[in-house]
């Protein structure tokens, strides 16, 4: 039976073209994360199941790729269940298995750490067009820095690397989840109802106040919360200084107060050390609608908007109670996950082209140029390539012609061609 | 419950001090196969079970990490064999995604096409001291090249990286899988017993002649035959000339005589080409006892020996008849499988430290400074970051020599101290 010839259901081959915009931004985002201080790590792509089913991963638990066991430990006539007959799964992000791996290797690295991932990670969604079962991501991660500064250098370093990939004009829309639940709670929802309120809120965008305000009631929250609330977010909507107002509207609700008034500080701080010594070109915008699905966030969270690009190109936040799930002690921990795929899609779709790519050149050689007239050829292919040229030394075919259209399409700007008769002399 | 620090039982967590190595070599690696028109791909590390179970990886297949079928497909409690619940596993090597990935885009690719992968690969060996389960490959390799321009091409660019990495008096060995069935078969043997008569020759370098013989009369050959084979292998250890004495001894064997003599003039050429436009310190040597595990391989083989390191660090060859198994249709192909583990090892082992890194400064910034003072400090360091240094900023602990010290030992060579009172000036 012949194989098959296509990539497994939902994942895909990278050509050629695609893969040079790809080593171009990740070696981008090497050299100028490492000038933050960032050191690259590397974790295994499979996890075992346990850390993969525990809560962290929100609806990604659901797609995870299970592993089968191997050997004595597979009873697979006596199994009735998954969980009898698997024992690994390959990771559906890179933040479970960086806090393993900072919880298993503390000892052995700085304080504070600052990480970079760059890995691949699986989720098995229903394909659908764009997006993938097995795609890249890129995450900066700080352990051990519980002050704002590792907020200020996670957004600095990543907008940074994004202005050098020739992105302009972009936003980081800050919030902080600390700010998110004081405002809920002095409109008077309680604290279990967070969660429900704040997927809610999160639609803002797209179906707005309105939209916003019917979902609330229809879920049954009381209409005087829910007025309260997004009379707050109309204020907000009006206020010349966003977290002026809220830190105003919060003083009013005396028990909210402290935990509001720290977060609407901390958030200035951020966005004001950022405007003062950013490089690239872009705003930092306090949105208080801004959620994220994680609910291991506790502090603050944010998101890359880039103009004419709906949704988010990556995003990140505090979550400092994560490592204590691994070890029983909290560490402070940050981070912010560039978006990949989204980067390289864009950089495609606007044509691109890979800067201080090296001069290609291709050697034609006529058929039966063999022995030492070969030699030669390659010894002078070899020169050229030491001096830092591409070249590439192929068999002329006999549609010269045609041979040359295609090398012209790969890139190749110069042909120089061997033929039997003269390189006897 | 705690979550587990370790990571899966055989897979390995890798610290910033061996990533910085491995970054490098992988930066060298792009840049030099580069030069030579290899271009950068990617398979997804998934790959449909039967694609894997082929018989195409001897004893890796035995080896795969399977992946559960998801959804209504799988039906656990019904299933009697692993057959009934998987779909899916982990590629064991880099050339069965390779060639699978050809069969489906030779459209779009060019011709001869010259293709980089480097990726993780995944064996569920007996976990041991040094070999992973998961460790990554890189791979080149050519195809629609049916001359041994394939072959000079490889080599070249992979001893040519070699010596960049710093490589120094390595060999390539040589031989041709024609020879060894040209060799066999002149001595008597037929063509159903040379697995098993290769398996042993192949041991030639640890057991010696004599350990061969008896293996070879052990495993039932006829003493004539045996005898006869080996004299060859005595006659080419004493020979000044190697494939000389081979071709002169083949000619007095009429029926290998056409087989072996092409074998022969190609690993002439081969070494030839090879030795002229060498550009790494290294030798080309033909080894008649190299067997190559793989059954896939039609054509020459090629190993790198390193001096002082046991075991080969990387090799390849030529394998025309894989392509056909997915399309019907044979293509020429040939490919180099650089060691990429061991050449990491050896580099770790030997103290090496990568060149030409940027320099290192760390800002320690007492507790106290903030918002105005701190975001001077953060511009400052984005001056120098933007500059090319490498900067950390971070607060200044009470054991301030410490760490230092502990900065020190992570590369920082320079330290900018920041004060709360000398910035209020």
């Amino acid at each position: 039976m012949a194989l098959s010839k296509k990539p497994v259901t939902g994942m895909r081959d990278i050509l050629p073209e695609e893969m040079q915009i790809r080593d171009y931004v990740i070696g981008v985002i090497k050299d100028t994360y490492r000038r933050y201080g960032f050191a690259s790590i590397e974790t295994p792509c499979v996890e075992n199941i346990a850390n993969l089913t525990n809560k962290q991963g929100g609806d990604n638990e659901k797609l995870i790729f299970k592993i089968l066991k191997r050997g004595e430990k597979l009873k697979i006539a006596e199994a009735a269940t998954e969980e009898e007959v698997v024992d690994g799964g390959l990771r559906y992000d890179l933040t479970v298995p960086l806090v393993r791996y900072y919880s298993n290797n503390a000892a052995q690295l700085p304080s504070p750490f600052k990480a970079l991932q760059i890995g691949n990670v699986w989720r098995a969604d229903r394909p659908q067009r764009g997006r993938f079962r097995q795609f890249t991501q890129c995450d900066i991660d700080i352990f051990g820095e519980a002050s704002n500064l590792a907020e200020i250098e996670l957004i600095l370093a990543t907008t940074t690397t994004l202005g050098k990939l020739g992105f302009q004009g972009f936003e980081i829309r800050i919030n902080d989840r600390q700010l998110l639940k004081a405002m809920a709670a002095g409109s008077g929802f309680t604290e279990r109802d967070f969660d429900s309120v704040f997927i809610t809120l999160d639609k803002m965008d797209k179906i707005g106040m309105d939209g916003v305000k019917a979902e609330l009631l229809e879920n049954g929250f009381a209409v005087g919360t829910v007025d309260k609330y997004l009379e707050l977010y109309s204020g907000l909507e009006q206020a010349e200084d966003g977290l002026q107002y809220v830190a105003e509207r919060l003083a009013e609700v005396q028990a909210q107060e402290d935990q509001g008034a720290a977060a609407v500080e901390g958030l200035r701080e951020i966005i004001g050390s950022v405007e003062a010594a950013k490089t690239a070109d872009f705003r930092m915008v306090f949105d208080p609608t801004l959620v994220r699905g994680m609910s291991y966030y506790t502090g603050p969270i944010f998101e890359i908007a880039i103009p004419g690009f709906g949704g988010s190109c990556g995003g990140g936040g505090r979550y400092d109670k994560m490592v204590g799930k691994f070890t029983g002690k909290d560490v402070p921990a940050c981070g912010f996950s560039i978006g990949f795929e989204r980067i390289v899609l864009l950089l495609t779709e606007s044509g691109f082209r890979v800067p201080d790519a090296p001069k290609r050149t291709a050697y034609l050689v006529e058929k039966g140029v063999e022995g030492q007239a070969m030699a030669d050829v390659i010894a002078k292919a070899q020169a050229a390539r030491e001096a830092g040229e591409q070249v590439l030394v192929v068999r002329m075919n006999k549609n010269k012609k045609f041979q040359k259209e295609q090398l012209t399409a790969e890139g190749y700007e110069e042909f120089v061609e061997f033929y039997r008769e003269a390189l006897k002399n």
